[in-house]
């Protein structure tokens, strides 16, 4: 697959195949003077990098702590003592984290160096390298700094997740499930017969990977800057996945947040009378195919701090919680402002395993 | 005056005239839930702010040392204690480091806050606030962090200029003559003939300024991410300018450096042979008219120094060193890796004031 995106303020080339990491590797060089790849310790460590180039490599501690904008900082002043300039490509390569942050970098640095993009983890590859969105997070929130900087190209190669765990593959699927709501049935159910014995199947996995990129793209192609309310859809899951992610104090990881964020926004669908066709069973029997949990882990899940986070949302407007909820299998409706008690219902179901 | 000026990936309303600053203020509150003015403390205390609604003000300590992450940072913080979401308008006054800041804060706080913009010095009002240009400096060097980002309006009122410095008048007024450079003889012989006795004829004035915007205006719209080469022609005597502040610690203003960049720029050109119609006395003339310096002030002028401020420009391509240099009235050209020595010499006649 091969697709030129129009993001508005730039047009990204996207190629899914296996093998495609080298192929974005001799296009940056063609195109730019200079190459620098940047990364995560961890991705280094676990990555079999024979395919990169004789070119500096900068890198910084894995995990979320690290979109910072400490780190960002540092990534600065390492390309300025490398020379960088307008004409020095910058390869991001790695999960969410490394996308986000090294995409927020080359967006500022000198008002924006060319972005290339490989990203090494499912979750990264379906979603965040592709749709332009970079950004660090402050004290005060995640992704609370940043911008729309389209990378000049995006490499999805599905051969880089041959070495993910288990638990990085699950974190990704709870973002196809996603992808399989938004899409409609017939993708939906590609999605839920794709069990983690089919995750050694390479073409297999290229053509979920591939149909899940296409759902986003979609999207994204229609409302790049999220002005339409389109690009706010792709928020299915994430308003109460967000909030989980903060009271746990990221504990509860990224793709277990959206998981149970999928189903809080089901349960709350069905209690706000919207639900037409009800699809939790399904849903249930995905996220423990992959062993995703379906009930919240043991802790201090206080109502107070989940209302706070949700009064925190980007996508608030006007001091109204906005909900992005499913009525059926590929149809979502934004639901602004609903009644608090139903969300601490759908939210308590959680703890409770049941609604 | 009233343009729209598409930016690429926005498109800002610009409006040039006395009592402009009004009108910004009932079209953000209009078109938004919310308003928050930003500005730096010393346009605070000049500002008859009888003008602001009731809205909340942030400010901070005057000078480019604010155009900081730290400064930057406070500020995201603070507008997050305000409960700003992108349904909040920022209003951003002051001159060039105020726009510059507050623009890079606006643009990247939750991936971007409409950003409106009413310039108060000279220097904002004809060059900073107009092209979308905004962003911090590092320590490594000025602007090196920043993006592209078109405000939804810009508003030009003159009759701000009232309680400007004869200093600020003389730093805005060596961007005018770039301009004029840059423009023609039409453009450059109003610019000659504008002596700081003008500077209270509020029509004269609006007259001036609309037409030096108008200069920028048709550069930026052709070249919006300076990417074609047209928007680098702005450059015009600024890596000369650039080297001169930072060599000098910034005790050199922008706009005296300018001036001083405007004709080593002119001589340089000479040097190489481009220079097919001089105008230096005229330049000589009109600098001295607004008190600005043609002679670089005593001090420690060591060219090792300014070589390296040449090497750290963002419009180096190649590791070659890049002027944009004029040959004559209307007429400029890029000039990449000219000669060091020539470079040296043209340099060297600011301290003795002869070429």
């Amino acid at each position: 697959m091969k697709a030129e995106v129009e993001l508005g303020n730039g047009t990204t080339s996207l190629v899914v195949s296996a093998g495609s990491r080298r192929q974005i590797v001799e296009q940056a060089q063609s195109l730019y003077d200079k190459l620098i790849i940047v990364s995560e310790n961890k991705v280094l460590a676990r990555l079999d990098t024979a395919w990169f180039p004789a070119c500096p490599v900068l890198s910084f501690p894995a995990g979320e702590a690290s979109k910072s904008l400490q780190v960002a900082s540092k990534l600065w002043s390492q390309l300025f003592e490398l020379g960088a300039d307008r004409n020095t490509a910058i390869l991001a390569v790695g999960g969410g984290v490394v996308t986000d942050l090294v995409g927020f970098v080359a967006a500022t640095f000198m008002r924006g160096l060319p972005l290339f993009s490989v990203p090494t983890s499912l979750l990264a590859m379906v979603d965040a390298s592709v749709g332009g969105k970079v950004g660090i997070d402050l004290a005060e929130g995640k992704n609370l700094v940043g911008c729309f900087y389209p990378a000049a190209a995006v490499a999805v190669d599905p051969e880089l997740l041959s070495s993910l765990e288990a638990r990085d593959w699950a974190d990704g699927m709870s973002e196809v499930f996603k992808h399989g709501i938004l899409s409609g049935p017939d993708f939906w159910s590609r999605v839920k017969s794709f069990t983690p014995e089919h995750a050694n199947d390479i073409s297999g996995v290229e053509s979920l990977v591939r149909a899940a990129v296409e759902v986003k793209l979609r999207v994204v192609k229609e409302d790049p800057f999220e002005r339409l309310g389109l690009r706010a859809t792709l928020n299915l899951g994430h308003t109460f996945a967000h909030a989980i992610e903060w009271v746990s104090e990221f504990q509860v990881s990224h793709g277990q947040a959206v998981g149970l964020g999928l189903l809080a926004g089901l349960r709350l669908s069905r209690l706000l009378g919207l639900l037409r066709v009800d699809f939790e069973e399904d849903l249930l029997n995905s996220l423990k195919a992959w062993s995703l949990p379906t009930t919240l882990p043991e802790g201090d899940w206080d109502w107070e701090k989940m209302e706070l986070a949700f009064s925190r949302d980007k996508k608030n407007r006007h001091g109204q919680w906005n909900f992005i909820l499913p009525r059926e299998i590929g149809l979502v409706e934004s639901v602004r402002g609903p009644e608090p008690e139903l969300v601490k219902e759908a939210f308590g179901s959680l703890m409770r395993g049941v609604v």
